[in-house]
C-alpha cells in the first residue's frame, strides 16, 4: 500500500469522480459473491415450477441493476457492459449468488458486480420476507477482477 | 407461520406485484442493518475533514437509494416515503450503518430500509476499494418495522 | 363525443399534464392487450425449463414497466400501482399478452397496462429475434378500465 | 437457420446478457416502424397550430425512449446512440411511425428503434384517448438494420 | 426567522430527509421562473414551423424533469404531481420561462417548479448553443407558493 | 456565424439527436458556472461542521446529474464521463459553483457541466429554502469547453 489514499478524492482531499480520461480502454471482468441466510423452511418453499421462481426474478434484477451502478453509487463512472449475469444456487441453509460483469472501459467493473449480487439478494428477501423477517444478507464480497492499471485479484479461500 | 407461501405469488404460482388495492394506507416505519468490515488502515484514512468524507458520501447514497427501491426490486410497490436517513459510524473493525425509512401507505418500507443500507454500504466500499480489496459487507437484514397487516417486528439480539 | 377536444391540452391548445387537483382519489383498474406474432420454428424453440424463459423475463419487464410509464410518457401523471400483472400464453402463432394495473388514484391507469403489454411484448422480440426477424406486435389495445370520471370501458368484441 | 438457439440464453440454459466482449465495435443502424390506429374524427382533432401537437410530443418521447431502451429492456446491452430519430406521418386511418436509430457499437440497435417506435406510439395513444378508446397500435416490426455479425436485413413488401 | 435552522438537518447536525410523516396532506401549488438571455440572432432564427420548435421541446423536458425531481434533489420526498405546466414566451432579449407545479401531498412542491424551469432552461441552451456560446440562464427563482405549514409566499416585485 | 441553422434540427426542420456517427471519438472537457445569490443570515447558518453540509450534498447531486443528463436534455446524446467534478465556494452575498465534466466521445459535454451546476445549485437552494425564499440562481454559463469540431472556447471576463 505504497500510495495510502483513498480513491473518488482530489488533492485537496474532496471526493469527486476519479478523471480516468488518461487510461486507455482496455478489457475488465469482474466477479462478486453474495449469500442470503435463510430458514429450511422458507427454502423448501421456493416455487420449482416453470411460472415464476424467486431465483430467476432475482437474477433478472440483478442484471438489469448491473446497468444502474452508476446511478446508485454517487462517484462511479457510467460505462456500457458487455456482459452481465447472475447465477443463484440453493444451499443447505440458503442462497448462494454469484455475478459476473465485463466491459472494455477506462474502469473496472467491480461495483457492477457487487451491486448486481446486492440487489439480486434483496430481490430474494423481498420475495420470501412473508415467511421469514430474520432473513439476512451475508459475504458480500468481490471474488475476483481482472484487467486495468492495479493488476488482476482472487479473493484468498478463508479471506474473511 | 400458519400460511406457508412465498408473498409475489399468484394462485396458479406465478409471481406478480401483491394486489393491495384493499389494504387501507396507514403508517410504517422500518430500520435495516449493515456492516462494511475492512482492514485498520482503511479505517485510519478515511478523511476527517469537513470538505469530503466516504461516510457522508455513502449517507446521501442510501437516502437516494432508498427512493429507488421500486425500480430495483422488480415486484416491490413503488410509494412516497415520508422519511428516509442513514446513519454510519466508525466502529473498531469497519463501518455499521444504520437507515430508516417511513410512510403513510399500503405498503411497507422493509425494502426501502434495507436498500438504503446496501447501497450505502456499497457507496464505502467504492471510495475505499483502491486500498482494500477484501472489504466484506454482511450482517445486511431487518432492525425493526412497524404497522401493517402482520404487525410489528423486532430482530432478536444474536438472531443470526 | 359532446366535448371533441384532445387530453393534454390546456384552453390555448398548449400541451400540458392535465390538472387534476380537484378529482377525488378512488380506485381505477385497467387491462391491456398485445399479440407477438412469430413463425412457429421461434415458438417451438422457446425453453420451458424452470431456468429461465423467454415469457417470465418478459413479465417482469413488463411489470416493472408499468412503474416507469410516467418517465416514458411525457405528460403522464406518476402514480403509486397497488398491483400490476402480466401474464403472456402460448397461442398457435405467437404470444398473447394481457397485462393489468390498479391504482386508488386522481387519474387512470390505461397508460401503465398499454406500457406493461408494450414493453412486455418488446421483451419476447429481443429473446427471439435472433431466430425471425420478421416477428410482429400487433393488437396493443385497451381490453377495459374502471373507475373515474369517464365511466367504465370494455372493448367490444371485434372492435378493430 | 443453422443454429436454432434463442439468443440471451447460456450454454445451461439460463437467460442472461449476451456476452460481447470479443465482437468489436462497428457502425450499426436500425429503423423500425409502427401504426398508431384511429378513428377520422380523432385524426381530424390533431391540434396543427405550432404551440403544442401530439406528434411533436410523441417524437420527443420515442427519442428520449430509445435512450432508455437498457432500462426497459432486461437482457439488453447499455449503448450511446450516435443518432435516434422518429417520425410521425398522418396517414387516411391514423398515424405511421418510423423510428431510426445508429451507433458505433458491439450490439445492434434493433431494441432501441423498436422502443423509440412504441413509445412514441403510446404517447399518442394518451394524447388523443380522450376522444378513442378504441385506438389500437399495430404493425410494430423492424424495418431493416445494417451492420453486425448476422449483416444486414430488409423487411419484404407485404411480410406480415 | 424564529427557528434559525437549515431544513433537511436533524438535532446533531447530519443531514437526512424532513420526517413529514405527521404532517397531513393538503393542496399545494408552485411557480418558479428562469430567463435565458440569448442574442437576437439567435432568437431571430427560433423556428416558428410547427413541425419542431425549441421552445415546444422545452416545455416537454421542464414537465418531464418536475415529475424528477426528488431523483435529482437528493433530500427532496418524491410525490405525485396532480400538475406541471411550463410556459416560455420570447422576449426582446432572450426567452423568459415559468413553471407550475401542483400536487396534494406532505410536502411542497417548489423544487419541482424550480427544477422544471431550470431544466427547460437547458434545453433552450442546448439547441441554440451552436449559435451562441455566451448564452446565459438567470434569474432562476421562486415566484409563489401556497399550502404547507409555513403558509403562501409571493416573491415582491425587485426583489432580487 | 456562417452556418446560421439551430442545432438539432434536420434539413426539414423537425428536430432530431443530431448524428454524430461519422464524427470521431476525442477528448472534450467544459467547465461551466453557477451563483446561488442568498442574505447573509442564510450563508451565516451554513453548518460547517463535518457531518454534514449543504455544499458537500450539492456536489455529489452535481455529480450525479452530470451522469443524467441526457435523461433531462431531450436531444443530448449519452455518453460514458470519463470525469465529473463540482466545487462550492462562498461568497460574500452567496455560493459560487463551479462544474467541470471530460469525456472521450463524438459530442461535447456542455450539456452535463451546465445541468451538474444547475442541480448542485438547486440542491443549495433546497437545503436553505427554510430561511430564505427569495434565494436566486443566476449566471449559470458555459466558462470554457475544449475539443470538437467547433473548436476550444473560452467565455470572456464581463461577456454578459
Amino acid at each position: 500500500m505504497s500510495d495510502n489514499r483513498l480513491s473518488h478524492y482530489d488533492s485537496e482531499g474532496r471526493d469527486s469522480m476519479v478523471d480516468v480520461s488518461y487510461i486507455s480502454a482496455n478489457k475488465r471482468t469482474a466477479a462478486a459473491h453474495a449469500f442470503v441466510s435463510m430458514k429450511e423452511e422458507v427454502l423448501a418453499a421456493l416455487p420449482r415450477n416453470p411460472k415464476g421462481n424467486p431465483l430467476e426474478v432475482a437474477r433478472i434484477a440483478g442484471i438489469q441493476a448491473a446497468k444502474k451502478t452508476s446511478e446508485l453509487i454517487p462517484l462511479c463512472h457510467s460505462l456500457p457492459l458487455s456482459h452481465a449475469d447472475v447465477v443463484c444456487t440453493v444451499r443447505e441453509d440458503g442462497i448462494e449468488i454469484t455475478a459476473r460483469a465485463a466491459t472494455t472501459a477506462q474502469t473496472g467493473v467491480e461495483m457492477e458486480a457487487l451491486t448486481a449480487a446486492a440487489v439480486a439478494a434483496l430481490t430474494i428477501y423481498d420475495m420470501t420476507k412473508a415467511l421469514d423477517k430474520a432473513i439476512e444478507i451475508r459475504e458480500l464480497f468481490l471474488i475476483e477482477k481482472t484487467g486495468g492499471k492495479s493488476g488482476d485479484y482472487r479473493r484468498q479461500a478463508g479471506a474473511e
